[in-house]
């Protein structure tokens, strides 16, 4: 049989053949019940390898033109009258089954000018000039931080900084040696996850709850079950019957000003979980990104981990809500075997956190400035609070919404008659955008929320982006 | 029942209760067969949850001191004559399944002053100084660069000039939008690994293999065939054998200068791994740190990515190994729709690596500066590879080693009567360390390997360390 290959064209050689024997079928110069030639005779007339011959007979075989008998041969099963279809060549990757499910939404998000969408800083409320500053210091006086990996654990003295943090804000005493330095607390969520959850794993999680952190999750295939909320956090009486039919290994939750809620769980709520988690044996990973953003001299109970002594939570602190979004640092702490295990599974992740940032933040942290700047950003962030709640309380009838007493979020109900993507659409419209509550819920199924961030703009543009979206959800209801 | 809470104690609630029950159990004033409070009435009395007291319940069960009827009360057992055991407080964790395998081996490692353990750089020939510059150029124009999250698909303006990189130095025509910037070419590893592999997935990879790449997919639960290399690269005919029982997901190679082995796979071997990917429907993950690193002038093929058309290959391009480890930067390449799964599950990982890093390297890869610098860093690599390759060929009656053309690596084959642990536990102690091969197989039989990183040190340390390791090797021979 001859067939003529281009070896300089873009067509695969295996194409080349498949496609020139198809021909000959179609044409009917190789009728049905002929046989090709066997694959070693094939290669050495055309000069190719034998699996490239193989691959041309498999795809005729897929595309139903010749049928394959192992050890005899390969016979022309006729022609077909469909016309070939033109080469997808990507379409094969879909055959996998991959580990992604929710998380496909965060792409291509547009960005509008009044951005409530994302629990992030107004970037001048941050301390930028003094961190460049220390990088700039840290860079004249060793150069060669770029040059060497930093340790897996993160840089020591950072993490005797953070435990001292710690303390002071938050009343915990946790050894800088159970501390694990991880980029950014998104990080440390999934590091979390990596080291302890497999497919079929059962995890409980606040519902709503952050949505990335239901993501990751959701990423590793466990089976997740979501647990309501009430004034005073979430409901432990709910996580008990759970744990009657189920062997969760993981509850993940955000104690104080929940991330969309604003919610700050009771201190008799805190220690009910830890003693579910002893009575059950389940982790507990406490996200505490906002503990230190209350408004109104809020008094706050100490943080899960203040309570527990058999290493149930794993502590997680993230500094990209209060010092820089750009440095990526957030610190775990453990104890116990688990600690050993998240170490061994970040040096798998990345081999370490990047060191020149991590020292750069220590000089902030070390001085009274960490803690003017707190004082500073509470109040810039009350002020966008009231903000909020002053412009959109002439709404109360249509929407529902609890003052939240600290944290960057307000959560806010819609009545049955406005589906939060259809207001989203009219917002986009206004250059508004916020989070549609859905993001927040494993089920996709509740459209009657939405939450927004009041950190991100600047004073000026939070006032106007405020009622030009309270005006939009005023037209929206009078419309409908 | 009078129990006496102390509300202050360090030991918890239900730990008191259930030590208090047992203390009446053990003295007989609760004899077998008596029943104990309800558990409201219990928590009323004490003025706890219920809880509680259920949580101190369990624990009298698990330790066989009650036997608990649902529905009906909590019976007596009897008293035990085993004392009270200490209550070890992490032992609970030790009941889950955890994603940990090999990798626990990276803790700890003990540095020595003759360190040829690590395939790093030695930081003196990266260019820590413009590096540096850069980052303080960066700092004085916009601070604000800190303040803010980074696109998650990594910086624009570095995509395009990994793109003009790639072009001209691997001849590859990738499209910057089908770049993704890791933290690292390790984070790359694991974010393909996190993407498509699921337990009981297989996973082929080289044998042997670089170490933390085998424990990635080890953690991942996935069933890792090891495919054993040739002086062309890895047996594509084994991998054929392999896929005619299995349907692997993914083949881990790392064609140019192998790591460990310095191997490169000949042009014939690559295409024939894209024939079998398109055959058999499975992913590479080319990982190519090396590449750029050959000595002798050495004609190397393309990498596989050049031959694949249909999205087979995913690219890693790591700049550890030639601009600065600590800004962990690396780059996938992937064309389909993998290349959106594993956008997607980057951002869940980290939110994007930071963005400060990816500006600084822009303006050294775009001028003539990356150029000549990789002509200094060859040579001064190939100086260190001559430098062992002289210094230990007088021992070739012992050992064996191939000449690599490339790469950081020397993989040297031990006699029988050679164990490379009892070598390295010699070697430290002349302040001496190397790999022992052990780390690159998935079943740690093998002990008649070890791995030589000739990069790390300074000229006058390589040559000093490797004298001293030739007498550690020469001694052992022939003490034993």
């Amino acid at each position: 049989m001859k067939i003529v290959l281009h070896k300089k064209s873009n067509i695969p050689i295996y194409q080349q053949i498949y496609i020139q024997i198809i021909q000959r079928i179609q044409s009917g110069m190789l009728a049905e019940g002929a046989s090709l030639p066997s694959l070693r005779s094939m290669a050495d007339d055309l000069k190719v390898s034998v699996l490239t011959v193989r691959k041309a007979y498999k795809w005729l075989e897929m595309k139903g033109f010749v049928h394959i008998q192992p050890g005899k041969g390969v016979y022309i099963k006729g022609k077909k009258h469909t016309t070939l279809q033109k080469h997808e060549p990507y379409d094969w990757q879909h055959t996998k089954a991959v580990n992604v499910l929710r998380s496909q939404y965060v792409i291509n998000r547009h960005q509008q000018h009044y951005d409530f969408s994302r629990a992030i800083l107004y970037p001048r409320l941050l301390p930028n000039p003094f961190l460049s500053g220390e990088m700039r210091k840290i860079l004249d006086k060793d150069q060669m931080i770029l040059a060497t990996y930093g340790p897996i654990q993160g840089d020591e003295e950072l993490r005797i900084e953070i435990t001292k943090y710690l303390k002071e804000y938050q009343e915990l005493s946790v050894d800088p040696d159970h501390l694990l330095i991880t980029s950014g607390a998104q990080q440390g969520i999934d590091l979390v996850a990596q080291t302890l959850l497999k497919p079929g794993d059962t995890v409980m999680i606040e519902s709503p709850c952050y949505g990335a952190a239901i993501d990751v999750f959701m990423n590793k295939g466990v089976h997740i079950i979501p647990i309501a909320l009430d004034e005073q956090g979430i409901r432990s009486d709910l996580i008990d019957e759970v744990c009657q039919k189920n062997q969760p290994v993981l509850l993940y939750v955000n104690p104080t000003f929940q991330n969309p809620t604003g919610t700050v769980m009771s201190k008799q709520r805190r220690m009910e979980l830890i003693e579910l988690a002893e009575l059950y044996h389940f982790f507990i990973l406490e996200d505490d990104s906002f503990g230190e953003i209350y408004f109104d001299e809020a008094k706050l109970p100490p943080p899960l981990k203040y309570f527990d002594t058999n290493g149930h939570v794993i502590y997680l602190k993230g500094f990209s809500k209060t010092l820089a979004p750009g440095l990526r640092i957030a610190a775990l702490a453990a104890e116990g075997p688990v600690f050993d295990w998240l170490y061994a599974v970040k040096s798998l992740m990345d081999i370490g956190s990047p060191l020149l940032t991590q020292k750069a933040i220590q000089p902030f942290l070390r001085t009274e400035r960490m803690k003017n700047h707190l004082e500073k950003l509470r109040t810039a962030l009350q002020i966008r609070r009231d903000t909020a709640v002053e412009i959109l309380s002439p709404l109360t009838d249509t929407i529902h919404f609890q003052k939240p007493q600290g944290g960057f979020n307000l959560w806010i109900s819609l009545p049955d008659s406005i589906n939060s993507f259809a207001l989203l659409k009219k917002a986009n419209g206004a250059n508004i955008s916020f989070l549609p509550g859905t993001a927040c819920f494993v089920h996709e199924s509740k459209h009657d929320h939405l939450r927004i961030s009041y950190s991100m703009l600047s004073e000026q543009d939070t006032l106007i982006g405020l009622k030009k979206l309270r005006e939009v959800i005023y037209n929206f209801q009078n419309d409908y």
